[in-house]
């Protein structure tokens, strides 16, 4: 997922974003599974014009936030904004890049859900980054058929999305704890649900512990950083880069966790 | 639990809770397991005569709600009024009510569990009625030993919290669709996650329905009518009884549903 | 205004707040023009209880805040309960306390207003405690033959509820800074508005200040203390006693500042 | 002031805003005093470029809004954002654009104001758009020799702010009431409160009644429409254009208002 949250998509101009993505798909080839580019924007336009790019440039997919300045204020005027993008790249799948403690748009996925396919014909599924879990049960329970993907985007309570038939996980955690993640869907998948349980509550106990001294984007980079030894570059106004006390805490916290041995 | 949220119990004299934890107590003699008497008042010398009073009667336990029209700020001043009313009951158990959506109150439970046990010799667990999963998962992993319990209360979610180790179930959905919640534990204690879902799955059909109607106290109450055939009487102002339009579609709602047979 | 907020009437048994209604009406007995009793509770009987008390003892009438756990959802279940309160009290005069900062309960007082004569003969006005000057001037404008008073509560904008025509003020401020407010109402009277502003913005930087220190009734409590040398008292829990730091900081903060002489 | 929310500026693309800018300052010329552009955006590199273009067409002023998808969390990182756009348009007037309701940013303007002009020599004043009016106070008094101007921003409640100060008033209202808030505003200089008040009361009789309607930009707009009787084109995505129930029922109230007569 390119120019998302975490890549600061949206503080970006559209002329960068074109530039990252072109980049994204062109070194992901033969090597990642997936390129979605997240072509939201405020202006339709400018989500349009980002959304033949992409298709044009040969991405997986596309992804969409609700408009959030304006705000649909009915799944109507949702659902009538994202098809005006999705149309515009008809031949790749579309995602709905669900966000309300971001964008504020709180319209209910499972009400989105019903007849969308008739309206974008190219609709395959949902980054779903809330803690409503009843309304993430209610759309995997009408997607009996399995047509539709979910991707659960709140990285704490992953286990607990799994619990209810998430299918996946897109989110930030996963750039410097995706190896971990990864055991505890191996775990999950395995019915071990004790073992599964551990590499949650680590992963917690870390978020939790960031969360407290002051945790968003310009700190996840510093912990990407850290840990992947790939320098991240600092953030874009109006974020600022992490302290250093924040980075000496954090990574002091980050190795003082003792993770589960097989 | 007696006098919690479901049973009005905010919304009763101090004398009619009694009389009412008095009655719990004596027709529950030799048929429940546990009269717990939800004792939390915004006085906290109203709280403290009826700690002592169930205490008195025989009650198993006592629960108590952070006060919410002024607010405890800090993990200490809650800590001190919860100590304040337990230390009137020092012979039974006490359990802390968390239920920020209704207080406004949003103390983490975890960082309340430090040190409780010496504030709150009698402390045993927690209603947990709230969405944050990272604080009920980092409870839960605090709780390595399990000297405490951890009872969720928000229903349409109670697969997800069982997930990360919820130790059981206190909701007012439980009072017409115990059964099926039965159900659903127990595919859960025998790992069949699958069927587990299913059930979740119904229960929250019901709910996301009604919760659409506008569905509060005063709707559950006619809904427990309509289910169990025991009238519950009319609700207390400021609530007003449930209308006939509501238990109409609420009624063909749940008959409608078509749970899973063994 | 007795038992009200900075009285943490709310935190008091049925039986304190008797007494201190008693000790109010008696020393305030030819020394106070109006004593009015804040009757509201979470508990209708015991909101009732307190009213026909007020009413014995010869209280120049009642207050009512809206009740807070069960919220009434629309102006016709609000107006249920004030009724059932008002009318245990049929020969004094009734206000209804407006405060949704802290109740949540933001049914509009334009809306209350309609017809609310036929349901409350007593209804008198209202205690206003809210930044919505929109739904404030409505009621003015409503109250075109001034049947009603208007008595704002938000003191660091008084003025500007002034100048839409507030009838006056009941806050806590007021307890410390009367004399000082005194002086601003009748700048405004004699339409010296140039002055009232001196007034008000003297008193909005001594609030300004004390709120980024943490300020709420524990801390009015203590600066009530300093500037009239009676001891308030601690508060009672949840509420915990203003810090040392915080009451030097506080006087040196008022003793700074230089008031406008005639 | 162009490209504002009224305009719908952000859910333009830069170049669509560019062509905006230019065809009011050609129009303008002669005709109006200031022709202020917003040129915020969420992305700093946009909003420079538009800074840019602004000055070299001879704009005269610029207007920020917060950056509101990343949110600056403290006044330095709100202030380094707006000083970086101010700086493109070096020779022409800054003025910060506060809508909190909008934007969710909360940082004081009293406390924007310290120190201000050594970061943004330009900073010329702010459009104030919240209740906030301890803070406009604030704002008002710390600027005794009147280096800059505060445009209110809250059309119902504007006569509240003059009464504390406020320089003058910019607002989607003015474009279809205009004449009558200037009566308004002549009153208010005359002393003539009274007047003023009536005024605003009646404005405000209009606000709150299509506020109940649901009232937003795409309503604005159609209001204009049947006032000035220029269509002003229906609104973009995700906003939808104003039913004809809401139109006719909009111009029926405005129509049935009396205002009064010199």
């Amino acid at each position: 997922m390119v120019n998302g949250t975490t890549g600061e998509g949206l503080a970006l101009s559209i002329q960068e974003r074109k530039q990252l993505a072109e980049e994204w798909v062109r070194q992901g080839k033969d090597k990642l599974d997936h390129v979605i580019i997240h072509v939201g924007a405020l202006s339709l336009p400018g989500s349009q014009e980002l959304a033949r790019h992409a298709a044009a440039i040969g991405a997986s997919g596309i992804a969409v936030i609700a408009p959030f300045f304006f705000k649909p204020t009915s799944k109507d005027e949702l659902l009538a904004f994202l098809r005006e993008v999705a149309s515009e790249a008809p031949a790749i799948p579309f995602y709905y890049y669900h966000i309300p403690p971001l964008t504020g748009v709180k319209i209910r996925v499972e009400e989105l859900l019903d007849g969308i396919k008739e309206q974008i014909p190219t609709f395959q599924g949902v980054k779903f980054s809330d803690t409503d879990l009843l309304d993430l049960a209610q759309c995997i329970n009408k997607n009996g058929r399995e047509e539709f993907v979910f991707l659960y985007g709140v990285d704490e309570q992953l286990l607990s999305a799994l619990a209810i038939g998430a299918n996946g996980a897109v989110g930030s955690t996963y750039n410097y704890l995706g190896q971990k993640t990864n055991m505890m869907l191996q775990a999950f998948a395995q019915h071990d649900l004790a073992l599964a349980r551990k590499y949650q509550f680590l992963t917690g106990e870390f978020l939790n512990f960031v969360i407290k001294l002051g945790f968003g984007v310009a700190q996840t980079k510093a912990v990407m950083t850290f840990v992947s030894g790939i320098p991240m570059g600092p953030p874009r106004l109006p974020l600022v880069k992490a302290s250093e006390e924040f980075i000496a805490k954090a990574k002091a916290k980050l190795d003082s966790i003792v993770w589960p041995t097989n």
